[in-house]
């Protein structure tokens, strides 16, 4: 079966609940009954059939294959629903597939709640739901189990989607904060701040003239290719919520470590630059979905970088800093006149409901 | 230590962030900075400490004993956020230990997603983690993993949770739809409808003079008790959204067979009765939070009802129905008076944001 890109569009031809019949969702939908049975069959099984989600039970059993299971959870409140480059169903499955890549585990299995808001479209979720199908199938995880909730119109916002997501750590692997070793090289993925500004532009009704997509994307295949190459990771993080700074002082906190990072180093497109100069913003805070950083020994870099830079994913990948000793949970930044200031973490964000 | 059952309230004394510091929820405690990582520090570690959740990274890493892994997931939009017999923490714990227990898992780790509206009191969020924590630490569960969200004031109501969670299967056994057989017997664990009633009644400012509470609870311990005696289960069902018959006409359909309900061993209490009643609700159909029927070999059904009947949960516990070739995915009822109807599913549900 061949898809094009960006084809959850392409489906919403087809929604399994025409318009005709229920062109909105009600509170029933959520009542446990015949409407809320007719939403699961058609619209959750058309579209994430699979043996174990089939076997309609209150729960999913589990192939796992030997090593250590890893368990994570995030919802997803991101406004607006659908942005350049994705939408909160991708959105749903890439940040959970990524938290579980980011422990160094295999992702395998996820969840998918759901809680809607009486009144949406029933095609606004089909095309949600079939977006998130498709990111399922090309990051190679089963959603096996899920759970609908309607909340009367004004008491949420559209579409709310929890995903957790099961996975396992194999060969007896640690990366965590607690690996990172002075010495270690900070390797980045690629440039920062698209998924913060396209959100930001959608808002402002400017994504047409700013031309900005957000990164979000599926992060396991490039750790996996690391992995695979035997390169030694000692630590990963996404680097969403509160950007690459948040994720930054966080391990350096949890190591208790200090960070050098080089400003000059970061890479930052012209797009994203210019948007965040008028709108003053700061890339380094701003979030990505596709993005992250990989804490590796300096003699490990080189090869790192070149198995991330093979990735289509990764081509933009850099060395941003270093693990020294200094002071425990301080984070450095050398600026491009060679002056030194200390990253701190803002107090909030500075867009909401980024993800 | 010793703890009074209805204790969240005596926590609120303790709320981590002092009501002059930030009474309520801001956008900003979602926004990946300082302030979330206060309210994941004071509030949610304060409350759910273990290991795992202190490693503080994207995921957690689980110990699993050997077995067959179960996961499940569910999201909680009660309202009222507290009701009499419990409130939305205690629902979010029960509930998904419920799901795991109802596939003959052994409840181990749960995942907790927070979505809190902007303007929240911080101190209802300590009352509902205190909850949380409490109903965790009785069903035996650690809450290892946990993501927190704002939307703004108007886009959500209060706070919803996401627990998704992980169990084990032991000993090969498979509970499920597809186990039941043509002879088994349907028991049912208690007295039905208590908590739609008891939401209901809150819903109307009626708590004081109703008197109903919820049947909210962890049902993982009568299940285990009943795998410890040795009973052959063959499928269970709690009871939720769409009450008994909604339950049974599932397991019906799944199992292909017809069951054959007695109206009269099914135990509901006055105060439910007479409310339902006034209301012109069908308890059959109300919503339970601690009920749940069990499928068994007919000849294992007496040493079940005597194993349920020892647990104080159980205690109500009475045989109510039996599987029968007939017509696959049909229930009946056959009324005190004799005479045999057809159970249905209703549309949607009598009460929403019932769970």
């Amino acid at each position: 079966m061949t898809r094009k890109k960006n084809s959850a569009e392409d489906f919403s031809l087809s929604c399994p609940i025409p318009k005709s019949e229920y062109p909105h969702v009600l509170l029933a939908h959520g009542g446990g009954g015949k409407l809320m049975h007719q939403l699961i069959e058609k619209v959750f099984l058309g579209a994430f059939s699979n043996p174990e989600l089939d076997r309609r039970h209150d729960g999913a059993l589990l192939d796992l294959p030997p090593g250590k299971p890893a368990f994570t959870t995030d919802s997803y409140v991101v406004h607006p629903l659908f942005f350049p480059g994705g939408d909160i169903g991708k959105l749903a499955v890439c940040g959970t597939v990524n938290d579980l890549a980011m422990c160094g585990a295999r992702p395998l299995y996820l969840s998918a709640g759901f809680i809607l808001e009486e009144g949406l479209p029933i095609e606004t979720l089909w095309r949600v739901v079939q977006s998130m199908r498709q990111t399922a199938q090309e990051a190679g995880v089963s959603i096996v189990t899920g759970d609908t909730k309607v909340v009367d119109r004004g008491k949420g916002d559209g579409v709310f989607i929890n995903t957790a997501g099961v996975g396992i750590v194999e060969g007896g692997r640690r990366v965590g904060p607690e690996q990172v070793r002075v010495g270690d090289m900070v390797l980045l993925s690629g440039d920062l701040g698209r998924h913060g500004t396209a959100i930001m532009a959608a808002r402002q009704g400017l994504e047409f003239e700013i031309r900005i997509e957000s990164d979000c994307a599926a992060l396991n295949g490039m750790v996996q290719a690391l992995l695979d190459a035997g390169v030694e990771i000692h630590c990963l993080r996404d680097l969403t919520r509160g950007g690459l700074t948040s994720g930054l002082i966080e391990i350096a906190q949890g190591a208790k470590v200090q960070l050098d990072v080089q400003e000059s180093a970061i890479p930052v497109c012209d797009e994203v630059r210019n948007f965040c100069e008028v709108l003053g913003l700061d890339p380094l805070y701003v979030a990505n979905e596709g993005r992250f950083v990989a804490f590796v020994p300096a003699k490990e870099a080189k090869c790192a970088l070149a198995v991330m830079r093979q990735h289509p994913l990764g081509q933009g990948a850099v060395q941003i800093a270093q693990v020294v000793k200094g002071t425990p949970g301080l984070v450095t930044l050398e600026t491009p006149i060679g002056t030194r200031r200390i990253l701190d973490m803002l107090s909030g964000e500075q867009l909401p409901r980024i993800c």
